[in-house]
């Protein structure tokens, strides 16, 4: 589907809106509705035991989106989180410099000053993309982050994080006493980012506030975490830095072994292959619409050593976009946080040296891949709207229907609790005709359908009994109701034996 | 246990600590650890089954926390969000008028202009409660929330919300649309609230981040929901207003049905059993630790018409705290976003009149009840610390332990898996004596530990047997390692059949 009707699609089903809606809206920011809150609650949990469940030495905290702001001083967020932009004279709008430029500067702008970005504009005479005008100015660039009074005096400046990966990078200290006091240790987040976009636009794709789950692994780099075992064949699609810079924009599908026989450290590519399955295996992105863009080093922030990012290629945002990223970001951080903060973030390896643990990132974006899901497993298909989303996230696991509300409610509505009673989310419904109700559950992904009828509550054999509809096949079979949990308990798991 | 001490053993057991702890904190934030966001979820997961799960036709959502100006201004935030402050001339230091105040004005100081707050200080020569001096001054009131730059401009302000609730009611017109088109309909969220506090203390009492679960209950006046029915019977303990104003400050347990015979709406009283079964059946404070104190109309929010604060005896803060509240809010939500935004927010009653839905507000502090679960529930008992947390709410369900590592590891780790494949959260431990072992799970709430030792491996018949201890009665026994999860299903299930 394209943006627009697919927005209104999950607008209508409330799955999401503009946040402050009734106000007309407030750009970059947005409200999840039951079915939304649902999935991107199951997409989080899937992300947690994939990710976090990997080792027993992983943690997911809780910490605090606000930071005082010695914390983004020395992470280097106050100094450099900016993003140039380019205003427009005429009409006043106001873009980022790096989308204006896109054709004339492929390579982007960071690292550019606001003269140096003027002088670009002038040179190609480019127009702006809202009226055309090429009165076009390049301000001096603001820092990104949301900044807070904070405390008594409200002279006291605090941030809102714009990544969540910081409070890893604050926790490590206490998390090595919490925790075994060895290499490697890993502590993920779930939470809020916050970033003052100058454009918020692809609605959940450019927000306000969003939600990223990350994993920091810190490790000795003497001892780096994953080896590839059987996974060494797997076909990993990559476009490579070098390959781009030859302009070069077709994906190639290289196993893994050859990736690391090419140079690429072996842990770095196990880790692009653990999240190849989650987004391929795990999530149901077809293989050939995932890439890893390798980004080169003058892309890449300086303390990366190392940076592919995951894109899946959305029809509603025709093209590729990131979703998440494999970040190999050495001893960058706890380098910067030790010298701000004053504490000693090294460990001892083996009793007598010590070392400042390197940081392996995986950041994945929660509400990008919540769209994700949407655009690549909802479609039309004949006259029916689909969502064939991968059962264990469906926020609604059976519908329960009774063919005539004033006969069969009572055994519907029984069935319904006792579904929920054995953990299954089931949701009961008796609102217009059986066909409306299949086609509101097929729209929201509903994996599962059952019809309560005369013959359920009649005297006949088949009493007890109803018609279990399945939303990816439309295959009926009539199937005894008491046996249904059980029965869908299998189809309606994660698709992975227990912890990877 | 006195609040130093509790709060010293949760920061080392990694349950919590002060954000950016490295950089020496920051005043009234924090982060949950491990075992602290594992608690926290569970709480959050049985307070939505609870209290969502009562109705089909009540919703959680996921809203942004970020809303735009006008959204304060019809709240009345914008105008009337102050928390009047004292501050000294001498030490600088500064103070919640309410506080400073409480012994000479224990009604409060809500309405109250600075300059009749300083005649009062003046009057009773009241002295600074850090350095003893007279100096006092108060400053004009400033709003509690924080504001941000908003969009490009950096002109426009946004907010960050300072209750939960002002989402619910923003997405009141919507959650019409998306649901049955019918009262009640109840929209719930749990998520954060932000407040520039004065002064804040208590670790998760008085914090400037902090997370609300919060039910907003839409109702026609004529028809509000709750029907008391065999609850009739039900104690609740109640300190009324009109007792409270003649000084008398012991709790009474008054059936619900004489509190309804005494003037209270029978739905208002329904869902103070609600929320006292809550506190009481699933989180385990004891009833006579538990009171509903009742707001007088000088003392509650204009709008509410009914306000009873649920609270909870506390020793290591030394008296009764606000753990939630219930609140009969009236029209007034829906009257000032209908104002605000131009929306009319009224719906049909029965195809000829229009209603703008009543609101029945049902709040919840995560943080401050996950404090409340420390306070309640552990203590020394002997040479043991006891958390006596209810197993369902326990962040490891199950310690499981080797005797002898080197002989007994393989045997105990496949049985941790297995747990934890069959949804039970176990945590594997090979460190140190059984003794210390037993205790380390004591002190972080475990129920259940499993010892595998020789019998386990050998050749007998015990062979595939662990030891199952119970952290409450420690009382040890012999069962089958393969039955465990099925044994411990019921104990680990929360104490109600299903949705209540």
């Amino acid at each position: 589907m394209k943006l627009d009707e697919l927005y209104a699609l999950l607008r209508r089903r409330g799955v999401l809106w503009p946040t402050a809606e009734i106000y007309g809206g407030a750009q970059g920011l947005y409200d999840y509705g039951p079915l939304g809150a649902a999935l991107k609650h199951r997409l989080e949990r899937a992300w947690t035991t994939w990710f976090v469940g990997r080792s027993p030495d992983y943690y997911l905290i809780e910490p605090s989106e606000i930071v005082p702001e010695a914390v983004v001083r020395a992470s280097g967020h106050l100094e450099n989180f900016t993003d140039p932009e380019i205003t427009c004279d005429a009409c006043h709008a106001a873009f980022r410099a790096e989308t204006v430029l896109e054709k004339v500067r492929p390579s982007g702008v960071d690292g550019l000053s606001p003269s140096q970005i003027e002088e670009i504009v002038r040179e190609h005479q480019v127009r702006c993309p809202s009226c055309g005008s090429t009165a076009l100015s390049v301000p001096q660039a603001f820092n990104l982050m949301f900044d807070l009074p904070f405390g008594v005096a409200r002279s006291d400046r605090a941030y809102l994080l714009p990544e969540t990966a910081q409070a890893s990078y604050l926790a490590f200290a206490r998390m090595w006493e919490v925790g075994r006091k060895a290499l490697p240790l890993g502590v993920a987040v779930i939470g809020r980012a916050f970033r003052n976009e100058i454009a918020p636009r692809q609605v959940l794709f450019r927000m306000r506030s969003f939600t990223q789950a990350e994993l920091q692994i810190f490790f000795d780099p003497q001892a780096p975490p994953g080896k590839l075992g059987p996974l060494a064949s797997e076909k990993v699609p990559v476009l490579r830095a070098d390959r781009r810079e030859r302009g070069e924009g077709s994906t190639e599908f290289v196993p893994a072994a050859d990736l690391v026989a090419g140079g690429l450290p072996e842990f770095y590519v196990d880790h692009l292959v653990h999240m190849l399955r989650f987004l391929r295996d795990v999530l149901g992105y077809p293989a050939e619409r995932i890439r890893f863009l390798e980004k080169s080093e003058k892309e890449r922030a300086f303390y990366n050593r190392l940076q592919f990012d995951a894109e899946v290629h959305l029809e509603s945002l025709s093209g590729y976009k990131e979703v998440g990223a494999v970040h190999y970001r050495g001893d960058y951080d706890l380098r910067r946080h030790s010298e701000g903060s004053g504490k000693d973030l090294s460990v001892s390896r083996g009793g007598t040296e010590r070392v400042v643990p390197h940081v392996l990132e995986l950041t994945f974006g929660v509400d990008r891949n919540l769209w994700a899901l949407a655009d690549v497993h909802l479609a039309r298909e004949g006259d029916r709207v689909l969502w064939r989303l991968p059962s264990f996230l469906a926020p609604v696991s059976v519908g329960v229907f009774p063919l005539i509300a004033k006969e069969h409610r009572p055994f519907a509505e029984s069935l319904a609790r006792e579904l929920l009673a054995s953990g299954v989310d089931a949701e009961y419904d008796e609102s217009s005709s059986i066909g409306k109700r299949y086609a509101r559950m097929d729209e929201v992904g509903t994996p599962f359908c059952v019809t309560v009828d005369g013959l359920s509550v009649g005297d006949g054999p088949e009493r007890g009994t109803v018609t279990l509809r399945s939303r990816d096949s439309k295959a009926q079979e009539r199937v005894p109701g008491a046996t249904l949990a059980a029965r869908l308990g299998g189809a309606l798991r994660p698709p992975w034996p227990s912890v990877p």
